[in-house]
């Protein structure tokens, strides 16, 4: 995105301004606070795709009222480790960290513990969760299903999204082990990106809307779809199938949400599915005591030298060698604590839009 | 492999002679039967890699005393809905199963069971673990650490195995969704047939030895290395690093088995890898009850939508359409319950030579 001004704004400034706006619809301090944390997290580990930059849409979907600004959590049935939440279609920004909550207790109580969420809305970074489980000790999952955009493998249409699996895990001296990843081939924001340049996209990541595959980032976004992880046949792309369905069928099919095609867009302006088959987006939730398992401190001295061997693996040509997952975010992290978050003109327009409407103050001049 | 003669034995016929191989060793009658069952299910799926045709390996693995024929299971740690099993370096494929009963046991009385296991052996197909859970009506996981022959994404080296993940979900009239994929790009196997032929392999499945990627099967059996799922950082080959390094700490580092490179090889003549940092290699069962989550049949209704709404997906050009999760092993035990299990002759003079040394009967005029 050559040319288009970038404006560095101190984390904590934008975490004001997002509770702030959540609290102008009347959402809970405590609440506001919350969602507005997971939205910082975002920013600050360098998935800009999920930070500020999205809360015109959550703003336009509260003002839509289509969203509940103050949910009651229900647990609609439950064992010791297991339960199911209904969201009261709250923000998945409150109704994900609640639910993750008690998949934690239960873990500290019965060794595991996994939730799986209904009547929900989008929750922000899958990392978010199992970054909380790492504070308490726990080894973390984190799955959620989102607005189809993904085609089955031999597929041509949209039918599931890009359902993102989260684990992590805790190590002693070293950092922790974060996988965090969705399970197309790449993001559709890449794709819009190259839209907008006019810019074609590298081939095994999209079909065209006669399912051929396709490098025109302006034939993919108008009706055509993403590519599940694998691409094709001869690459795996069943194996990136089946990880999006296995997300889909835990987070929406085990918790009464809308699974695949029918999941609800996050957005006033997409048409909605064709039936509905529950209730909101579904969650799914997983902590487990490491306890349960082996010595805690045995296992974070595993992982370091887990962590320690993975890093001196040989390098393949012209490349850095493997990273360790969680290493980009952990660096950007180091980065944006010290220097703030950089945000692109139409994102910080956005927030223009949303503080000309809400009357709460946002200044450029807050910047660096 | 054109002009490789082929017979056709009864599925029944090769697990006798299965079980007898086992019991010759002095494993005892029962685990000798579900030994042999679980190589037979594999075979019947079509999973012809992971049959019969590795029987000659686990020959060789007991009669160099490198396995215990009469292993004492342990239960080394547990909580209510976790436990860790020292499989005593029995087979894995009789460690497995009954590791796998635990998990269920437990899933069964506090609505999920979590089950890691060091100091076991190749355990088979994990396809064979999840659909047992399906028997009780519980949604199974199973994965299973495995030999060094996959590099990390910008490695040039073999650090970690094909680390396969399977899951299943039952259905209600349709079949249950049934996922089981390593996470490699393409196995070794296919890989090897290609240097049989002489013939080169697609570009993304492999590196040579020094780490470019290559299309020359030779080069790369001959110390390069498979590429994970995604194959390149374009499309997503640190997804596939991700995944097969969670598999390979769930299973080996969460039990004390040994993890990524220092997982021993399953054969008499490779190197043995250069420290040990646990015992053996290293599984994971997990088992969830459904109506932890939500009533069973409601589920399973779901689940039949599911399936009848993903068959009805567009299909992509020149494809048969999107498959079902399960679909190309459910056909292929369709038609080999009828037909009986088809063995190239290298594995057929496998057989034989076992039948030579051990006594036990295995006559080519069984074959159709």
């Amino acid at each position: 995105m050559a040319n288009v001004p970038v404006y560095t704004f101190p984390g904590e400034y934008l975490k004001d301004f997002t509770k702030e706006v959540f609290m102008y619809f009347g959402i809970p301090e405590a609440d506001a606070t919350l969602a507005a944390d997971v939205l910082a997290l975002s920013d600050l580990r360098g998935i800009d795709s999920h930070g500020v930059a999205r809360l015109h849409i959550y703003y336009e979907m509260l003002s839509g009222g289509r969203i509940n600004p103050h949910p009651h959590l229900k647990i609609v049935r439950e064992k010791p480790s297991t339960a199911t939440v209904d969201g009261d279609n709250g923000l998945g920004l409150v109704v994900g960290p609640k639910a993750n909550v008690i998949a934690m207790e239960k873990a500290e109580k019965v060794g595991s513990g996994w939730v799986s969420v209904c009547n929900t809305n989008h929750y922000g970074i899958a990392g978010y969760y199992v970054l909380q489980a790492l504070e308490r000790d726990l080894i973390g999952w984190a799955m959620t299903n989102t607005t189809k955009v993904v085609a089955p493998l031999w597929g041509r249409e949209r039918m599931l999204g890009t359902n993102p699996i989260a684990i992590a895990f805790p190590g002693h001296e070293e950092p922790p082990i974060v996988i965090d990843f969705a399970t197309s081939t790449a993001a559709l924001g890449k794709v819009e990106i190259a839209q907008r340049e006019k810019k074609p996209v590298p081939t095994g990541w999209c079909i065209d809307a006669e399912g051929k595959e396709s490098t025109d980032a302006d034939a993919i976004v108008k009706g055509g779809a993403l590519l599940p992880l694998g691409s094709d046949r001869e690459h795996g792309g069943h194996k990136g199938y089946c990880l999006a369905a296995m997300v889909d069928i835990l987070s929406a099919v085990l918790s009464g949400a809308n699974w695949g095609p029918f999941t609800p867009p996050f957005t006033l302006w997409q048409q909605a599915p064709s039936r509905s088959v529950g209730k909101g987006i579904g969650h799914f939730f997983g902590a487990m005591d490491i306890e349960g398992f082996i010595d805690k401190n045995e296992f974070k001295k595993q992982i370091d030298d887990w962590v320690r061997t993975f890093r001196q693996t040989k390098s393949a040509p012209g490349t850095p060698g493997p990273l360790i997952p969680g290493d980009p975010e952990r660096e950007a992290e180091a980065i944006r604590k010290e220097k703030g978050i950089p945000l692109l003109q139409p994102v910080v327009d956005d927030l223009l839009d949303i503080s000309k409407h809400t009357g709460i103050s946002f200044k450029i001049s807050q910047a660096n």
